[in-house]
């Protein structure tokens, strides 16, 4: 694999490394087996997707040469992975600009995206497992709304719907057989917030104009790089061996823009997964240098009841040279790669551990190890911490909370 | 004050209670004295403001007419205040767009930006107390080699040039008055994180078309408001309480996309004035109801190392209806607001505190009530807490590392 962890200056005995390795083994081959719940995301990504593949880039095909945007409706699990990607990854030209509705309930927020799909030539893209999700009904409806008043006939509107759900139950499902919409399956044994290489995230991807064969190709890589028993594992370890030390927040650092989201990708796939009987690792996300300059001064000298882990893009690919004054000749990849080396040095002299993690440049074969490597090690720390990283039993009560209102609101 | 608090659930003893209320007391009496070091934004921000104000509305009126767009270089204190004010608040028809740069080294975020002020009638506005952050050298640099691609004369390039910085020292400062730029002073006894209320957040703001006399009346109200004896002590002693308690992360919970980043700006108030000696709530900025799709479970069943401060929106001024469906009828803003009663009655059942600041609307005159309410509650809580909010002795250790990094390059 070509994702490399680095830890510089931890002090672990070799023989609790040896037994939680052990553990890490143990989790590894239980996700392997097969043979676990929701782990269908862990065997050849590629060829899962095999029987999609060609039909997704099809349609993705179609819907770049007609439309000018594609407005995705859907929340969580179902948008940080596409948007993340989009925000990182290279497109090709033939891409569309693919935005996303139904991710809250701001009208702020949504009524210019409505203006947008009422001025260009869109299609509308709803992603929801079971087809309940309340932004995203709501939102949808809305944008029915916007398609009903550009399309005369049922036909035509329904052909600028595009639906990813379950495969066979849900009202989404229902409604997308009826209504003969284009669909695309979420698999039944792949979560929300790991379901990004399925078509949840491969066909937002596609539409952007990102090549997606090369992301599941680099997944592919890692479905079973004996690199785990390195790298990978590693930090699997180290996010353990920092909770069980005391430490309650992760600060997942970024040094490059266009990996914001991806940030906010992980804050689900990590919070989510290990959030739960009173235990996990609060993840925290900031993008430096310019977060730096907020939270340094508490990096540096504040309450120290965090570790640091940050992503690093070795080559990002671009060269802008400073023309003049003091730096002159010198170019902002140089100064940033500083940056790096400065924060990471000046952490460590305080006295935080920071783990490094390495991705060459930022090209689709790339981030697809990285998905998958981020997605094993969540499972792989969750499993020796002793919860269950694919259940998520607490999301149900602020909507239960929130129903209460609602229909209190119905009898006023 | 329009600002509002409301804490439910809480239970404090009575004395305790007084004891803190006490020495909020004090706080608050040093920094109203005049006589504490780098208070200069505490007292009269409108009064303050009154000998550049004219100046400042008059050039930001010439660049609005003559630009397209105003590139502000600045980053930490001279980046965040401005952008969330400008992200937040609504806007007058002849504003321009203002972007920002130097907040960061990355290349793939500037280069874009480089070919937009290459495309469009732009102004740069240069914002640093110092003159000697690294980001701002090197983009102000970049920028100027932009101007001169397109103008021929030193006259005319420094035309498009506006400086904010020290009123007498630094190099930006020999620079100006050399150049003859326009430029504006940041106060010597207000520190960045505290300058919103100075040319350094106020200027960006006008040229946006942000009514800037309409927030410094409303910071103006606050300023010795007799409501600090309720609501705004409340708030500073209930977070003491809370890291008194041994919370160690503060979650800052925003409802309205527009609000996003006042909560990148409140991370380098709380963190930078609160993160010293080993102290400091860690604090956290969440975005719902996106983000109750990735942290939901986490803030339910997770590690209880937190509490939560709810910011809310009274009234967005929005009313978007869902015109079909199962909701049909229903507004965005109904369903929001079940968002908001949802997380808070959940988050506090599960036992989490969870601190409502409520603002009647998203106006300029509130905002800025809004803004020196944190200031304060911030300084006070420092106070408390037995830090200096005003000082960030941290802050250089980086940079030294980073520039040791540089010298080494130069080197080879």
């Amino acid at each position: 694999m070509d994702i490399k962890v680095r830890m510089e200056g931890m002090e672990i005995s070799q023989e609790r490394i040896k037994v939680l390795k052990n553990e890490a083994g143990v989790a590894l081959d239980r996700l392997w087996s097969g043979k676990e719940p929701m782990t269908g995301w862990v065997q050849d990504p590629l060829k899962q997707n095999e029987g999609n593949l060609e039909y997704m880039l099809d349609v993705a095909d179609i819907v770049k040469q007609e439309a000018q945007l594609m407005v995705v409706i859907g929340v969580g699990g179902s948008y940080m992975g596409a948007n993340a990607a989009i925000k990182a990854l290279p497109k090709d030209e033939d891409g569309i600009e693919v935005r996303f509705a139904g991710i809250n309930f701001c009208s702020a927020y949504h009524r210019e995206l409505v203006e947008e799909a009422k001025r260009r030539e869109t299609v509308i893209c709803v992603i929801s497992k079971s087809g309940n999700t309340l932004e995203v009904k709501a939102m949808f409806d809305i944008f029915k709304g916007v398609l009903r008043e550009k399309y005369s006939s049922d036909t035509d509107i329904a052909n600028h719907i595009i639906v990813i759900t379950d495969e066979q139950t849900g009202s989404l499902r229902r409604e997308a057989e009826e209504r003969e919409y284009i669909s695309f399956p979420v698999p039944r044994d792949i979560g929300g917030r790991y379901s990004v290489l399925t078509p949840v995230g491969l066909f937002p991807m596609a539409v952007a104009g990102i090549d997606i064969r090369q992301v599941l190709e680099g997944a592919d890589l890692m479905a079973a790089s004996p690199a785990w028993d390195h790298d990978g594992t590693d930090y699997a370890i180290t996010r353990f061996l920092m909770m069980a030390d005391g430490k309650s927040v992760e600060v997942l650092e970024f040094f490059d823009t266009r990996l914001a989201c991806l940030g906010e990708w992980l804050k689900q796939l990590y919070g989510e997964s290990e959030g739960k009987d009173g235990k996990g690792l609060f993840p925290v996300t900031l993008n430096f240098s310019t977060d730096l300059h907020s939270m340094g001064q508490f990096l540096q000298q504040g309450n120290p009841i965090f570790f640091e882990t940050a992503v690093i893009v070795d080559d990002c690919g671009y060269d802008m040279i400073i023309p003049e004054g003091e730096l002159k000749g010198r170019t902002l990849e140089e100064l940033n790669k500083a940056v790096v080396k400065g924060a990471v040095e000046a952490h460590r002299k305080a006295g935080t551990t920071v783990v490094e993690i390495h991705i060459p440049q930022l090209t689709s074969y790339y981030y697809g190890q990285l998905i998958y490597f981020f997605e094993t090690t969540c499972a792989v720390t969750a499993m020796i911490m002793g919860v269950n990283p694919f259940d998520q039993p607490g999301v149900e009560e602020y909507k239960e909370e929130m129903r209460k209102y609602l229909v209190y609101k119905e009898k006023v």
